[in-house]
C-alpha cells in the first residue's frame, strides 16, 4: 500500500540517485512500503518526485548518452558484471527486504530463483555487449554500404510490482537490455518495493563508480505522479521507454510517448490461454490438474504468463478435471498477494467475471486473517456463455484465479480462440499417443497468431533466458509484436536505431563495421554470408 | 490535380481490384489525372472509394492472410518473379502513362532507372522469400525453444506521389516487403497517377492468377477520403500499415493507427543536410557545386533524400560556392513538378523560408509558361539567423530549392546540427588530403545521431538496393528509427511478428524451424552459431 500525502513534503524522505550521487528529491509527497504479509507500514519515507527531478535526470542522461557513444562495449560489460557480483555480495540483504516488501517467499523464489535469474541476465547482457552480434551488422563491400544497430539515447524504464529483482527498473531485463545496447537509463521504480530498489541502486552505484562509465548512466526515481510520468516519456531527450504493468497505465504512457514520436515498449496484460485436447485430458487429466495448479497458483498467480484461461472440450471430460482442480485449489494455502491494492483488484475482477456469467467452482473471495490473500479461485463457464459474453469474460484477473471454459467441439474452440485479444503465450496439451494430432492442427493455427509464444505440453510460467525466447505478443499484450522483453540478444534491439554508413572512409567507421573484426566472437553478415572475424 | 465532385457518383468510373476481380467501386466521388507538363486533364475517371470498398477489401485480405500461412514461400517468390516479368512485358505502356501522369522524363528516369529498380526489388523480394534468412530464425536446441519472424496479416500500403513505379503502393518497395514476408496487401494508390497504378494492378493480377496465391493477396483502391483512410489503418483486421508521403498526412494516420494498437511505418519528411568542410570546399568547390546541383535539381528535387540544406563554414569560402551554384541553378532548365498542388506547396514553402530570414540567391518563384515548373531556387542564410529562426527555417521545401547556411565555425555548425529534427540522410564532404580530419570527428558525431544514413563525399539521392541500406531515420523523418523501407531482407521485418515455439513437438514446427533446413541457403542462428543447412 502506498501512503501518500501531498502535505507531507516536509517529511524527511530518502534521496534519489542523480548523476552518480544520492541527492535530495524535490518531492511533491512521500510514501512508504507496506508488508503485505503483516500489514505493517515501513518506517522509511520515499519521495514522489516532481518534474524538477525528472529534468535533472534527463539533463544528465542526455550527457551520459553522448559520452557513452565513445565508450567501449567492454567497459559497459565490465559494469554489468561488477553489478552482478555486487548483487551476489548483498544477496541476503536484498532477499530480506524484498521479502518484507512483496511477501514473496525467501526460498526458493527470491534467493534461488529470482536473484539468480537477475544476475544471469546481467551477465548475459555483458556478454552480448562485449560480443556485439546484437548489432546485426550488415556489410556490403561492393556497394560500400555498412549498417548496424546503435544506441538510441536515454531509456526510461518503468518496473512492475511482481518481480522486485528480475524486472526491477534498475536491475531487470529492460535495464540490462538498454544498458547493454549502450544507453543510459532513468529507472522509475515500482512504489511497492522502494527499499529493495534503493538497495539495488546502491549496488548499481558501487559498480558504476568502479566502471568509469559516466555517472549519468544509471539514475533512479522512486515514484512520480501520473502527469509527470506522461511528460517524462514524451520528452525529446528520451530515446525510448519501456513499461511493464497494467493495461490502463500502459495505454496512457503509450499515447503520450507516441504523440511525441518517442518509441515505447509495453508489456500490459495477458490471459495466457491453455488448451487441453481430449486425448490429453483422458490420458493424464490428474497430472495436468497438478501442473496447472502449480503454474496458476505460484506466487499467487502474479506472473505475466500465469494461465488465466483454460479450454477443454466436452462437459463430461471437464467434470472430472474441474473436480481435480477444485480439490487442489481448495486444499492449497493461497500465497500472499503483493499488496492490498492487488487484492482489491483481484477481488473486483473475479466479481466482474462472475457477474459476466462465470460460476464459482471454488474460492471467489478474499481470505480473512492476516496478510493480503485471496482464496484460490476456480471459475467455470460454458463455451456458449463464453462466446456470448465477448470481452467481459476476457478480463485479466491478476492473481490466483483461473477460468475453465468447456467447449462443445473443436470448431467452437477455434472460434473462441479467434475471439481472443493478443496474448503473450498460448499452450496446447495433446495426447502423447498422437490421438489428438488431427485436432491439434486447426487449434494451433488459430492460437499461433494470437500469441507470442506457443507451447506444447508445458505451462507458460517460467520464461527461460534463451536467445530464442519471445516474451512479447500481439496487441494488447504488448505494444508491438516484433519485439521481445526476454531473450538476449534480441531484447537489446528495442533500444537501438539502425545506423547506415554509405561510402564512409574506412578509418571513420565504428569498430563494429570495420574490415577487421572488433572481436573474434561477433557475427556479421558480410556480402550475404554470416561470419565471425575479419571481412 | 485531382478533380473531385461528391455529386459525381453517377459518373462512369474505373473499377477497383477486389479479391482477384475488377469490380465496380462504391464511390463517393471521382477524380482524374492531369498531365503536369501540359495541364491537360485525363479523360478517364477513377473512383474515390467509400468505407464499403475498404470493408470488402479487408474481408478478403483477412481470408487471404489465413490461407497464406499454409502456402510455401516458393509460391510467393514465383508470383513476385512473374510480376516482374509482366512489368517488363508491358514496360512501354507503363513508361508512357507514367510520363503523362507525372511529367517525369521517359529516359533515363522512368525506363532505364525506375522501372529497372522496380523489377529488381520484386526479384530481390522473391529471393528473400524463397531463402528465408529474413525470418531471423533462432534455435536453442538445449532449451527446446525456437523462434522466427512470421507474417502479421493484411498490410495497407499508402504510396507516395514521386515514384510511380518503385514506391507505388501496388508495385514498390513496401509492397514487395509485405508480400515477401507472407502478407496480403491492400494498396491505396496515389491519386496523381491512377492510370499507372491501374496498369501495374493489371500486371499484378495477371501474375496472381498464374501463381495460385489467394485472390485476396493483392487488392487496390484508387483513393479514399481522409476519414476513411483513418478508419482503414485502425481496423482490427489490419496487421500493419506503411505510408510514404507528407508529414501532416503521416501524422494523422499515425495517431489513428497507434490509438488502435496497429503498427504503422511512416516515411514523412527530411531535409537531408549536407556539410561541406573547409578543406573540401577549397579543394573541389566547383565540382561539388556540380554534384549538389545534379542531386538537388534531379526530378525537380522531388526525392525523399533530396539535399535541402547545405552547411559550409566561413562567409568568404561560401561566396564562391554560392556563385558557382547560382550559375548552375539559374542556367539549368527546371524539371516539371508532379502537380500544380506540388508547385503551390513548393512556392508556399520557399516564401515561408524567405519570410523566416532566408535570402534569395536565385529563383524563388514559379516559372511562367506551360507545365508545373518552379525556378531552380537557391536560398542563403547566416549561421546566426539559422539558429535564431529555430524550426521556421527547418521546413521541408519539397522540390528544386536548396538552402545554403554559412556557419562561423565548427562549434556553431555542431550546434546547428544538434538543433535539427531527425533526417533520413546526412552527408559530410571533407578534403581528400586529410586536412578536414580533425573537424570531421565532432561533426560526424553530432550528425550521425540525427540521421539514418551518414554519407561521405557523396550525395544522398540514389538509394542503393543494398542489404546494408537504411532508408529510415529518427523521428519525424520516420515513425521509428529501427526500421528501413529500402534494403532487402531488412525491410521485410516491418511486416512480421516474432513467433516462438516452446517445447513444440518436432513435426509441428514451421518449416523454417525444423532440424532439417527448409532450403540450403537459409541462415539460422543455431545455439549461438549462424549456419546454413540442418541443425
Amino acid at each position: 500500500m502506498i501512503m501518500r500525502d501531498k502535505e507531507e513534503v516536509g517529511v524527511e524522505v530518502q534521496p534519489i540517485l542523480i548523476n552518480g550521487t544520492w541527492v535530495a528529491a524535490k518531492a511533491v509527497g512521500s510514501f512508504s512500503a507496506t508488508n503485505p504479509s503483516t500489514g505493517e507500514r515501513g518506517a522509511v519515507s520515499f519521495p514522489v518526485s516532481t518534474w524538477s527531478d525528472c529534468e535533472r535526470a534527463l539533463t544528465h542522461s542526455a550527457e551520459a548518452a553522448k559520452q557513452l557513444r565513445n565508450i567501449s562495449p567492454a567497459m559497459i560489460a565490465a559494469f554489468l558484471e561488477r553489478y552482478a557480483e555486487r548483487i551476489e555480495e548483498r544477496a541476503s540483504e536484498l532477499v530480506d527486504i524484498a521479502h518484507q516488501e512483496t511477501g514473496l517467499p525467501v526460498s526458493p523464489r527470491l534467493r534461488e530463483v529470482e536473484l539468480v535469474r537477475t544476475v544471469t541476465q546481467l551477465r548475459q547482457g555483458a556478454s552480448a555487449a562485449r560480443e556485439g552480434t546484437w548489432q546485426r551488422a550488415v556489410i556490403d563491400t561492393k556497394a560500400g554500404i555498412r549498417s548496424h544497430f546503435a544506441p538510441m539515447g536515454p531509456v526510461v524504464v518503468f518496473g512492475p510490482n511482481n518481480f522486485p529483482f528480475a524486472f526491477n527498473a534498475i536491475s531487470g531485463g529492460d535495464f540490462v537490455a538498454a544498458i547493454a545496447a549502450g544507453n543510459p537509463i532513468i529507472a522509475k521504480s515500482h512504489p511497492l518495493h522502494p527499499g529493495t530498489t534503493q538497495l539495488m541502486a546502491q549496488c548499481a552505484l558501487d559498480a558504476l563508480e568502479a566502471s568509469g562509465l559516466p555517472p549519468g548512466t544509471v539514475q533512479m526515481l522512486y515514484h512520480v505522479e501520473n502527469p509527470t510520468g506522461l511528460r517524462l516519456v514524451a520528452d525529446e531527450r528520451v530515446g525510448a521507454t519501456s513499461f511493464t504493468g497494467s493495461r490502463s497505465g500502459g495505454l496512457r504512457l503509450k499515447e503520450a510517448a507516441e504523440r511525441a514520436g518517442r518509441p515505447i515498449y509495453l508489456e500490459m496484460s495477458s490471459l495466457n490461454p491453455v488448451v487441453i485436447l481430449p486425448g490429453a485430458l483422458a490420458e493424464r487429466g490428474q497430472q495436468m490438474a497438478q501442473e496447472l495448479a502449480d503454474s496458476a497458483l505460484a506466487a499467487a498467480g502474479q506472473f505475466c504468463t500465469s494461465p488465466n484461461l483454460v479450454f477443454v472440450i466436452g462437459a463430461d471430460a471437464a467434470k472430472n478435471f474441474a473436480a481435480d482442480l477444485k480439490h487442489i485449489y481448495a486444499s492449497r494455502e493461497p500465497s500472499v498477494l503483493l499488496s492490498s491494492g492487488g487484492l482489491k483488484g483481484l477481488e473486483d475482477s473475479v466479481h466482474a467475471l462472475i457477474a459476466a456469467g462465470a460460476t464459482v467452482v471454488t474460492g471467489g473471495e478474499a481470505k480473512s486473517g492476516a496478510g493480503c490473500r485471496f482464496q484460490n479461485t476456480l471459475l467455470q463457464v460454458s463455451g456458449e456463455d463464453f462466446m456470448a459474453a465477448g470481452s467481459s469474460l476476457q478480463m485479466e484477473a491478476f492473481g490466483n484465479s483461473t477460468m475453465l471454459v468447456t467447449m462443445n467441439d473443436v470448431a467452437q474452440l477455434c472460434s473462441a480462440i479467434e475471439s481472443l485479444e493478443g496474448n503473450l503465450t498460448g499452450c496446447i496439451y495433446s495426447s502423447a499417443s498422437g490421438g489428438d494430432d488431427e485436432l491439434y492442427v486447426p487449434v494451433a493455427e488459430a492460437l499461433c497468431f494470437k500469441v507470442g509464444r506457443l507451447l506444447n505440453d508445458k505451462m507458460p510460467t517460467g520464461v527461460a533466458l534463451s536467445p530464442a525466447m519471445n516474451h512479447g505478443g500481439p496487441y494488447p499484450s504488448t505494444g508491438h509484436p516484433g519485439f521481445t522483453a526476454v531473450g538476449i540478444p534480441a531484447s537489446l534491439s528495442r533500444f537501438a536505431a539502425l545506423h547506415c554508413y554509405d561510402n564512409v572512409r574506412a578509418g571513420r567507421l565504428p569498430a563494429a563495421l570495420r574490415d577487421e573484426a572488433p572481436n573474434p566472437s561477433m557475427w556479421r553478415c558480410v556480402d550475404g554470408t554470416y561470419k565471425q572475424g575479419a571481412v
